[in-house]
């Protein structure tokens, strides 16, 4: 028994488009997206959706963010460039998620999909050959950069939202669709974790659009995320003159020094890949001062949690050690995390299948290993795995004027139909799997 | 035989309390005294000097140079700010010294006095008790302060050069005033020397005020300065992304890290005190990239000759070597240099004698060490005293609210006349000792 | 059509066990073992094989070579406990390989088999609970053991060869048994290498018995040691009083330090697991004095030859630079190499389908992954797959009395048996596999 | 009014030419000066001295103690050599200090003389133009010889006794001489002070021949030993197999490593010199096995008590915090300890005025500044100026074939006499000192 198909609008490829260009000339980083999530906030109420925003899907426990003055500033921003006050306040102090929700006329398992939100902290290149530059919706924020495709992970959100609620009778169950803020640096999803936001949940679907896979080729699930903390290490000690009273001091620069490499030392895990970095280091006063601080911006990776846990362990045992032998004081945030990621095979099977039909797929991979990276979707499919429901991270190939990350970052906006109508088509798989299980 | 004193404008006192405030107001740092020194370069043009500006005295060759851009920003706000654009011309680049010569008379030694008159990157004080805020002389240029007490020195160079100019027929020989840019990080001076300003000096006078000895107290000359070298070392070295290719990468970091250990380590020197201060490292791209690059700011001292050359020449080996480990670059700057210092006991003994009849002065020592400071006017004075000149520092004692470079740091005007005056009866007595032996 | 099977002599185990023991009473350190080998040599002539020993068999470039005082003491020593001179004096120097030749009468492939029989530096346990003890076969020289089972591989190499020199008629084409020096430290399979053992060899086989294994259990062959590099790195300075004149030093201490910390910071590589260990460090003169020379003794390994030769070459780095540091002589040598392992699917086939039949075998297992250790008969298979050859790494399990290196090693010597049978089975199973090819 | 000089016995440089060569050919080490020390007794006992031996003289808190096993063989070695069991035995496990008492008929000042007796493990010379070699009294203990000059210090300790005895109608009050063990490595002298030996001393007198000084001259008083600790430090972790299982390691070496790169980057003190030096660093148990020991023996100096006890403070939380780096366990031992020196000036005029009429003596220097090494005797010192007596530390020159701790070192024995001479002189000068001041 085939179900009927839902009706696709004849302009959704166009409003994806314009939505995905309106939100790559506007980009906020990370606790910042208070113009595009209050626009998402409005275009779902205005398609009939009911609504959560701020505090009702974020919790105040987030990691990484910004400081206040960034957080007041880019919300002043926000104001003067078209964000809605409306959705806006409930947001202020960077509670910037939204979670919409349609609710079927028949019974039927909850499904929901996560679109990420945020952009990254990069200066857009003015290159003529950049097609933003040419079409004229490059960024017009200094610094600030959809390079990743979260543009077009949130146009997909919307395009999927206008479809639903235009096809309402077509629904069982119920479908959420969650806009997470700060997916860069691992930031975001545990906070909507942590705000109940994955509660109840059966069928959860994130994606990511581009990562090297070709236009035409679909992963249905990828497995192979590092697990991974992100730490903030602050060593702080006493300022002294070099010359005069070097005894004086408390010096945190070498206490970090000897950090940094009791930390790239800590000892290969014969139980999987394991990594770590000190990305950052910014130290001291003067020249001629003893240092009294030193700030290690770091990371811990494993290729599960048995690798990542010890890595983390050793991580903070190195920092406090490193803070002793140089009497100065230590202090550490966590400031992104992820887990490892494991794709439910039953729901890779089912998107597998419904990624077979869609208009200008060509490859569909059932399951492939990702390479080193870490995304905080784990653990919304963490959450979803351990109440006993299915979860899967799907990857839609695209083609890239540049890689991920660079000045020069651009997708071809061909996926974002594609990636609409194998989440249409997974709705409806699901809906015939459950049919033929009962 | 006492020789006839010169006569003392009444107001002189006032005139260099004007001056000084001037010049607090309007802080410039090193190599952007452009609106200090062109006032300087009118001030003595107008009492009737021949002067030399800009090339003719600071040769290209300059430690620590800022920016292009932060030259041309601060020519700028110079010229917006009070600068005399007729002096600044020849000062365009960070060409900031000013040399007043005045020929005497009858023959005679050629004498010269050093001030320099540069601020420091320290924001001032708005604290009610300091003084400059209630005098509103408090610094305007935000970030920039004089506190070191090279305003009131500039000012003492002008007051030398008004009496002077009003005392020509007293005076053999030549008279040199040389106000000199950068001498904070020890930069300036040796550029002057490279210019050839010291040629042909046969007595050379550089002063300090506060360093806390008491208002009344005047050191004839002091010994003690370490001889010092300032420099940057970056290393470069090749990004890569530490989840996904971590070998990829050439850790900067990771050198530095090393060569921070490395630079401590050096060990002690039997021959006398030296030091070595990795003051700032600022190293990194963000946290999941291994970083390539690391710059730090580093110097080393030496009590004397020996053991700063054993200091430089091991921190160069640590550096290089640290590079080596990690196969990535390394360059590295002088960003500056001093010498240590030997006051020439005969001419502490003049300016003893010079000092002891002077209003206000209670105490004079002939000879003290300066405790581990560091000070570019001993390459002036070891150019003097290479070419079989005598030269020294003196300290000139005052009540300081707060420690040098201290963003409270201010002094007791009264200093001011009590240096003054000692430099006038200090050129008298040379001349009364070079009579006497004859 | 099946083979006529080999006549077993019916004492061939007792035979076994009386080797085991004598050699497990005087076992002998890497490139040392004039005794055993000795006794080997004399053994195979009896048993009137053409043999190849010393200089033939081990080329003169060996890794890991003890002091020419060692090898002369050893050499004394065996002969005054049982060392055949007529057969050591060949092996004077450490040339203490042996390699036995039978040609059959009919034409056919040539099958290598490989047994190394070195012992280690370990003290063996007096304690009554350890067979050897009881049964008095314990080490009778201080210091040394067979902890590893050598002592057993040698046997099953003999016991290999009395089988074949009474069943001449069923041979064909040419069979060698290569006992192997100095495995331990994985050095001397490169020597017989180079020296052109294995030219010809068109099968490999080459077994450990033990190795966790438990008895009855036999796996055809094994991939996954890791390739290796042990590395011994003298960092050379010059020596100082620490109090008198500690500039006139040069630490190597420090600069080995450096490198400790240095080494361990290599970054992980993506393609694969790797390792590095500073297993030792040796240094300084007293502890006042200003160490002049430092001893480390390291290893590198990786999964495969791009992540070992990555980090064979980092560590290069990082010890030269750390050298530089300190303005001391770096020099190096290789004391052992092993390359990864994978063996030949096809002899894995054909040794499993010998091992199914063999008495006391209840399991047999094509192929495992063998964890993180090393093995230098790698380079043996290594030659032989690279001019076209089969080559494959058997494990024959065995109740261990304590681990591998440990002071109670012991084995159940019903291994030898099954480990003989299962390889004369495999001879068999060859020609079958050969002639049904034809 | 001069006093009645000691007679002197026309042998006694005879006499001390033969101790000297006698303890020469049986040199001992710290603490294992049985043979040495019991002779001593012997003799004194003869000489009809009250004499205090072992644990009488010596504290059982002693630092740098040989382990128990050599203390028992070097007891052995002893006892089979000469040494005269009588007195060994109260000297057993090391407690080998003796103390002479002499009481004079009239009353006095206590006036304590100190040598030192032990020798260095320093394999002596055999070379031909080696002095010890030619006369045949070269060291007969392989790896042990007297090669800072206490042979020659125990005799003239020995002469001073036989002199006293001949003259005991001219001692008033009391004469100590105190033949004092383990003074390399700066270990014995505290455990005298402990035990009381310097208990109601009014005057102190120490000596060392050699150390630069031209035969001739006598330095009656010395300043500048530096304060110094000398630390043992043990780090333990956990071994593991390298290559199969890193992570369970915790690695000793590693954290040794972090250590001697922190204790040498310890900051410079401006209040004066300061040194620090890990001498030795012996860790590991093989190539492959992650570190789970090592062992560092290193020292720190400072000039005065302040830069002393930052030098000891901060090298503590060095070594805490590098073993809390890589959770290993530190164990710390005080192996040795020596204090600054301020020789009494007044001691050292009476010294200075008993050396001028001295035969042979050419030269005599009050006081001066003796460079960067360290002493024990000024735990001594100290402990009698304490009490309100003077102490002071002279220094007799004499001819060296090779400088101190050479393997080829000798005395020109001639100094013997000299010290002798210099110490009997200054007794009587004392006693004219008292007589005048009563």
């Amino acid at each position: 028994m085939k179900m009927k198909q839902f009706t696709i609008p004849t302009n959704i490829e166009e409003k994806m488009i314009e939505w995905r260009r309106d939100f790559h000339r506007h980009p906020e980083v990370g606790w910042t997206e208070f113009r595009t999530a209050s626009i998402i906030a409005d275009t779902l109420v205005k398609l009939g959706f009911e609504i959560s925003v701020g505090k009702e899907v974020v919790s105040s426990n987030r990691m990484g963010l910004p400081s206040e003055l960034d957080l007041e500033n880019a919300y002043q921003y926000a104001l003067e460039n078209g964000g809605i006050e409306t959705y806006m306040e409930s947001m202020k102090g960077g509670f910037t998620g939204v979670v919409a929700k349609i609710v079927g006329q028949e019974e039927g398992p909850t499904i929901a999909f996560r679109v990420d939100i945020d952009a990254l902290p990069i200066m857009e290149s003015t290159k003529d050959e950049h097609i933003p530059q040419q079409l004229a919706f490059r960024s017009i924020k200094d610094g600030e950069m959809h390079a990743c495709g979260h543009d077009g992970h949130a146009s997909i959100g919307l395009a999927l939202a206008t479809v639903l609620s235009q096809n309402r009778e077509h629904i069982r169950g119920t479908i959420k669709i969650i806009f997470q803020p700060a997916e860069e640096g691992v930031r975001g999803a545990k906070s909507m974790v942590d705000a109940g936001v994955l509660q109840g949940v059966d069928y959860f679907l994130a994606l990511h659009v581009g990562t090297g896979v070709p236009l035409g080729t679909v992963i249905a699930g990828t497995n192979g995320f590092l697990a991974t903390t992100k730490i903030d290490a602050q060593f702080t000690g006493k300022a002294a003159h070099a010359g005069a009273e070097p005894e004086q001091g408390k010096n945190a620069l070498l206490a970090a020094a000897q950090a940094i490499l009791g930390l790239h030392s800590i000892a290969r895990h014969s139980a999987g890949a394991s990594r770590v970095n000190v990305g950052q280091c910014i130290a001291g006063e003067g020249r001629n001062i003893v240092p009294s601080s030193a700030l290690l911006k770091l990371e811990v990776r494993g290729e599960n949690d048995e690798t990542h846990d010890y890595m983390y362990q050793q991580a903070i045992n190195i920092l406090n050690g490193a803070a002793a032998m140089y009497d100065v004081e230590l202090s550490y945030d966590i400031m992104g995390a992820a887990k490892t990621c494991s794709s439910s095979d039953q729901l890779n099977e089912i998107i597998e299948k419904a990624a077979l039909d869609i208009e200008n797929v060509n490859t569909v991979h059932r399951l492939t290993s990702f390479a080193a990276g870490s995304e905080d979707a784990t653990f919304m499919m963490s959450a979803v795995q351990e109440q006993g429901g299915l979860s899967t991270y799907s990857v839609f190939g695209t083609t890239l004027a540049a890689g991920h990350h660079h000045e020069q970052f651009d997708i071809d906006e061909k996926v974002m139909k594609i990636a609409l109508d194998t989440w249409l088509s997974t709705i409806q798989q699901i809906y015939l799997e459950e049919r033929s299980n009962e």
